[in-house]
């Protein structure tokens, strides 16, 4: 094992605005040997999420940043190649904290084991993973969609909020989502289910979203801030719910965060707009995962990863998330096997 | 009767900024006769409330905005000279929707008796009236404070935050005011028995909070809007809440409404924030002024009420609200009796 060469994404400097080249540092270093209450495990796909770009931040958030110098934080899954620890065993696949390298050491406290026969490795980053968890307690349990009730989502043919839209028609809702461009939109209504979907690149969405929401939004799940939540708040309904999951449009402005400018509408509509961090649901994730899998087995509930090969690539993938290139969960193929 | 002069303010243009007497039609016309189902009430008090500035603007809101050609809109107490009405007797004190006027006819529908023996009249426009009601129901309905946590108020000297805080203490919260100017923050602590306050006049309140709310705000009930706003998000402890119940300092800007920039503290602090209009509570009033009475006899629940003399004052009393003059409530007194 000490032959193994680890290849690795360590972050150098704090970005401004979107993340360059520069604020990584690619290194190379020996794979060490997992000591006792540790194992090692080959990394195999990562998790491209629209958080990270918050995780590189400096100041107070609802987790540490990464430290310059330190190994980009990341989920994965991988195969455990060695271990001495008693929950996990060489072969065994598993899914956690990994980090943007090609292989990790870990105290398995993090990790659990998945299986490859049940579903595709990515899903296990999707569907099954932290933006399907973030998609499900966000929806269900911040958003508290009543049968017949609007779902309006933003980023809705993200890895987050492809889900939210299909869990909500599951529910009995009418789901509209807003992405950009044609395809996309094509994508969440004809093959995810979607009621209605808004361009928001070329079309004017508040208007639009009178249209397709004639009723108002009971709840609004919110991906995206900016421009988008503005005109969801716009068109709430009484009561109505806002589920402040992330604010991708936000994430590399230089400028100050813009404000929702109207979040009076919240008093107009006695509405509520919260926040949600998926970690606090942990001991929830089984249950999730479980009914996930059943809809998924049934057809009622769509994975779609858009997979990326090149564990070199992973300053230049990662941007396909703000760029908007990405259609579905973006994962990073570090190896095949 | 028909030779009585009834005086009334008519809203005569939309104001962009703050009102100018010229957005007002001062008119005398002789008092009509109630009909069948209707009484004649000599408005003695009016009460002046932030909300009036939002009812002058045109669109939609929580209630429609006043006509242009019509009485403005407003609270007042004053007592019934005659009735055709079975619930209302001459000689009945009663509050209700009287108008900028000195004479009302009304169907009684939203008029209730009052006992002036009880409380003083103006007594039943502040803590017995609407902004007694709006800062029960909001802090407790709406902000659910538990003993021990910190509620934040701003707009504390006024008449919904100095109940806001009051009703705090009396549920062993932390209460912690801001106002503007030494004399409304003296006021809030030494005779309201506010833990702490902040001029915001004066002070930079985001460094003094950090000072007074040392663990964070758990419910932060706000009247203001702007910058107050931006620095309150950023002191939230997890799982606040946040009440939003006005943006006085919003009302009469010509600039869009500034959104909250630190909205994404909600999404850190798993906090939420949510509107509420005091009308939807109209069926537990009554719950509420029982209680609130019983505090106010037992000294745990002040009122103060910043009671101006002349009726044709009007259009300049109504702009201390914005220009931050009064402490507590500000009433408009029309008539001695």
């Amino acid at each position: 094992m000490s032959e193994l060469i680890n290849q690795q994404f360590r972050l150098v400097a704090r970005p401004i605005g979107m993340p360059k080249r520069s604020d990584w540092n690619y290194v190379s270093e020996p794979v060490g040997e997992p000591r006792d209450g540790e194992m090692l495990v080959k990394v195999l796909q990562i998790s491209l999420d629209p958080a990270m770009r918050g995780w590189m931040n400096e100041g107070k958030s609802y987790i540490a940043p990464v430290g310059l110098g330190e190994v980009m934080r990341a989920g994965g899954v991988g195969r455990v190649i060695a271990s001495r620890l008693p929950k996990f065993l060489a072969g065994d696949y598993v899914s956690g904290d990994t980090g943007v390298q090609q292989y990790c050491i870990a105290d398995g406290k993090r990790f659990q084991k998945i299986d490859p026969k049940l579903a595709p490795l990515s899903t296990y980053l999707s569907v099954l993973g932290m933006p399907g968890m973030t998609a499900y307690f966000g929806l269900l349990d911040i958003g508290q969609p009543k049968p017949g009730q609007t779902v309006l989502v933003s980023g809705a043919a993200g890895a987050v909020g492809s889900v939210v839209g299909q869990i909500a028609k599951i529910r009995g809702c009418r789901a509209v989502g807003i992405a950009g461009g044609a395809d996309k939109c094509r994508w969440i209504v004809d093959e995810l289910g979607f009621d209605a979907a808004t361009d928001y690149k070329h079309e004017d969405v508040k208007a639009v979203l009178k249209q397709h929401c004639p009723n108002g939004v009971d709840v609004y799940f919110d991906n995206v801030g900016g421009d988008i939540l503005d005109a969801a708040l716009a068109r709430l309904a009484r009561n109505a719910r806002v589920v402040i999951c992330g604010a991708i449009s936000q994430y590399n402005a230089t400028a100050p965060v813009a404000g929702p400018r109207n979040y009076l509408s919240l008093l107009v509509n006695r509405a509520r707009m919260q926040g949600m961090v998926v970690f606090d649901y942990a001991d929830r994730y089984a249950e999730a995962a479980r009914e996930m899998a059943t809809w998924m087995a049934q057809g009622k509930l769509k994975a779609r990863e858009d997979i990326v090969d090149g564990f070199e690539s992973f300053p230049e993938t990662l941007l396909k998330l703000f760029t908007g290139e990405n259609i579905g969960k973006l994962v990073l193929r570090v190896a095949a096997e």
